[in-house]
This record gives structure tokens, sequence and C-alpha cells, in this order.
């Protein structure tokens, strides 16, 4: 029993170095790729991150096509962590949610937790309440557009956990990423590249870190 | 060397492991507190997540101090989690940005890393064009107000690591919570309640997650 709760505990220093070995990377190694199983865990991570009232209300889209890389490119400004990286996610949130959505989730968390439709009902009408008051007050989107940056958090924890290293990307035209994606009720909010720093050719490589002094960034009541 | 590496290694099972086993707790128990050392840990994880451009345009409030946990109770409509809860972090965005923040921002990415203001002009010239796009479009907010999930993923994450449980919350009435903290420039956006489950008294604690058949949920190309 002792060497299985040892087994199973995650130091903490061993986080916060991970943590702090994270940065946003500028030139990743073309030559390394993820494994298969290794980016399983990855999509757990992705799969397993909260979301408001659990409808994620989102899709991520895997991109390791260098030809669909190579038409990403130029919508994320040139930035070359896009083709040079092992494995791009889009995060793509959805524009709007209907009852019919709902009905879907509701059907889902009856099955999985074996209860009856019945016994949901009092949650499904708040679901539903929720969502047609974002949709009058017309913040659906901006709601809905907030929720895969909670999985955008995980994803890249999950990854430097993993000594896999990530850049996490604002910098594109969501329309052209849409386009060349096929989205339609989705609309692409973030990007994360994927895969290993190219450490001799990386500037931001061996720079430390910038951080606003610790009391004005949180503060204690 | 081989006892180093072995340390440091994190084992797959256990991130995924951990990351099941967090869900937002609907109980806690309020006799638990969360160490000044494990806190610590947490609030660095805050402090290490990425944001936009660096900018940490956001701001987290920790509240332990009973009397504001009654006081922000009401504001998150009478939810437990307020005041059982051991530490209370409220994520607050920052509504816009000037040109003193990017300034200030700049100073210090300078003195961190050695640069002079000069070889840095071509990045300020960037963030303020990029910040004054945003301001004029109108979607300043959008963005700010997106920032911090990042962190609340990452803080979520770290706090599972640890064995530590929480639970992100977005059903307040920001305007009072601003009122309460007494915020002005930053605007509320998200709350994550920590501390420990209350197993025998959570109904949520025991039934399964439910999720979207991955395949809908994750898209590879």
């Amino acid at each position: 029993m002792k060497a299985v709760l040892e087994k199973n505990k995650i130091e903490r220093e061993t986080i916060l170095e991970k943590l702090n070995w994270r940065y946003a990377v500028k030139k990743f190694d073309p030559a390394k790729k993820i494994s298969e199983s290794d980016w399983e865990i990855l999509e757990d991570a992705l799969d397993l991150a909260p979301s408001s009232m659990g409808l994620q209300a989102y899709k991520f889209i895997v991109v390791t096509d260098q030809e669909t890389k190579e038409k990403l490119k130029p919508a994320a400004y040139g930035q070359t962590q896009i083709t040079d990286a092992s494995h791009v996610v889009v995060f793509a949130y959805k524009k709007t949610l209907t009852d019919a959505d709902i009905d879907q989730y509701i059907e889902r968390v009856a099955k999985v937790r074996e209860q009856t439709r019945e016994s949901l009902e009092a949650f499904e009408n708040s679901l539903k309440s929720a969502v047609s008051q974002a949709i009058e007050g017309g913040y659906i989107e901006t709601w809905n557009s907030r929720q895969p940056y909670i999985a955008l958090g995980m994803l890249l924890e999950t990854a430097a956990l993993m000594d896999i290293d990530a850049t996490p990307m604002e910098g594109f035209d969501a329309a052209k990423v849409n386009e060349i994606l096929g989205l339609n009720d989705y609309s692409a909010v973030a990007i994360c590249a994927l895969g290993y720093r190219d450490v001799e050719n990386d500037w931001l490589a061996s720079l430390p870190k910038v951080r606003m002094p610790k009391d004005e960034l949180i503060q204690r009541i």
C-alpha cells in the first residue's frame, strides 16, 4: 500500500520546475515528433478539462498534415511554429447553442450517470434558461469563447509535465483559419503548436521569464 | 545522475489519474484548510501561466477572510463553496490597456532580460499597435477577459496534481463582486474555490464524468 501511495504522489518542486521550464517556443525542431502514445495523453487532458456547465461547447482540431499546416501558416502571419511543430491544435468555440445541443447533453448525462431524464429536468431548465439569457443578452459568443482557454491552460501544463514544448498563439486571422478548416458553427479562437524546442536557434529559449511583481498580481484578503 | 532524472520524471498515468480524480466540488469540508506552503505553490502556478504577449492584464484576489467570503456568497447566488472552501480566488481582467501599461511592461522586460529599451522598440510598437487596434475594434475586454482562463486551467490542474480540490465558477454577479472587492479598473470574470471535498455530503463526488464522444470533440487532420 505504501509503495502505491509513494508512486502516485507528485513532488511539489517537480511541478514548479516543469512550469518554470515551459515558455512560448519561438523555434521548434521540425525533426522531432511527439509520439502517438504521448499525444493520446495530451488529447485526454483536453477532454478532461472542465467547461461551463459541462457543455464542452468547443472543438479541437489537431493538425499534423504538413500540407494543411502550410495552408495555415500565412493565416498565422507566417509564424514558423505552425509548420515546424509536431502537432498544431486549433481551439474553436461553438458560436451559439441551441435547445438541441442541451437536449443532446442531457441525454448523455442521463445515460452516463444512469439517471432518468425526469430527474434532470431542473438542471435542463436551468441550462436552457442560462443559454437563452446569454443569447438574448448578446454574450453567448463571449462566454463560449472563453471556455477553450481552460483546456488550453491544461494542455500547456500537461505538455510541460511531460517535457513537451508548446506555444499558445492568438496572432492569426480567425476567418481564414475557419475557412481552411471548414469551420461554420465553430470559430477558431486560439492555436497551440506543440513539439520540441530547437534550443540553439530559439532566441527566447535562454531568456528569463518576465512577470509582474507578485504583490501586484495577487492580492490577499 | 540517474536518480535525479528518475525523480524529475512525472509518470503519464499519474497525470491522468489526477485529472480524472478532479471534479467541480459541490460540497467542501469547511474544517480542512490548504497549508500555506501548498498555497504558495498554487500562487506560483497562477504567476507562471502565460498570457497574451506576456502582459498579465489581470489580477487574482485570494480570499481567506471568512467575513469577505460571507459577503461574496450572495453575489454568487448562495453557493456554499464560497464560504466552505479554504481559499477563494477571484479572477479579474483589466478592462482596458493604456500606453502606460505597455511602457511599464517594456521597462520590466528590459530590466529582467538586461536589454536596452531601444532594442525592444519593435516589440513595444507591435504591442501598442495591437492594443490600440483592440480598443478601436471594441474587443479589448473580450480579449483581456479570456486570458485569466489559461491561469484558471493551470490552477485547476496544479491543484489536482497536489490532491487539492477546486470548483471553477462563473455563476455570480460580477458587478456585485467588483463592488465588494473594490475593483474599478478590473472586472471579475471567474471564481475558483479551493479546499478539500466533503465526499459524504457531495452528491457529485461519486458520479462519473460526462464527456462528448472523443471523435466529436477532437478532429484530426
